[in-house]
């Protein structure tokens, strides 16, 4: 089983629509079992590394992050449809053990 | 050592309270170390698979997670007192290595 | 690849700032991508096992988690800048694969 960590800003779209709901809502129609959005209270990706003054203003766009648990290949399947989005982030999979209650 | 993360919704209840503070007080008097309790903005899970017009209202019911660091020993106790309950739910397993400061 | 998260409450400071503006700050001169803070809704740590009648009161200091995932090297370097701090808390290490989108 894998745990897998989808993170973005909440600012992200996909067809003019927020990024989190669009991953929440393609998870849902991959049949994956246990969804789970967080959004944080700041943070940097690979492509924000811009160094200014107001340093924390970079949080405007806060980040957000969709956890998925799954079988291996479930979760595989999944990345290859992230990968074909467009947008700044960052894919963590970890693995992991579990069950439902 | 073992992180563990048992997800849920916030309305779930163990004895008329919050199953969050009922996980967080048995982790207390077991003596587990490094407790925390996130809310998520957004979430589904195995039973929550009912399709509906209004997609994103399912998340009503907000996910919590419940996470604990503890050794192996300890997350495998927690984990059997946890099955005892009775919830819509979700627990998951991650080897981790750690320490407190 | 490794996922660290390091866990302590709201109110520990580091030279009169929050401590997870600083972790963040020192994540980013240190060049590490990907870095997300969360703030929880719940906790206690090693430090904070104190039995009181308003138990629930100790989440006062609400937990906060600041997760970086980098490569191993950059990971142990930045563990060795913790630990030179002096605050209650936690640090979690998970092995971890990933990406940047």
């Amino acid at each position: 089983m894998k745990l897998l960590r989808v993170y973005f800003g909440e600012k992200e779209k996909h067809r003019g629509r927020p990024l989190f709901e669009y991953l929440t809502r393609l998870a849902y129609e991959e049949g994956m079992k246990g969804v789970t959005v967080f959004k944080g209270v700041m943070g940097f990706g690979e492509k924000r590394h811009v160094h200014r003054s107001d340093f924390f203003s970079i949080s405007a766009d806060l980040p957000m992050v969709v956890e998925i648990f799954d079988t291996d290949e479930k979760i595989a399947t999944f990345i290859e449809k992230v990968k074909e989005l467009k947008f700044d982030g960052l894919v963590v999979v970890l693995d992991a053990e579990g069950f439902h209650m």
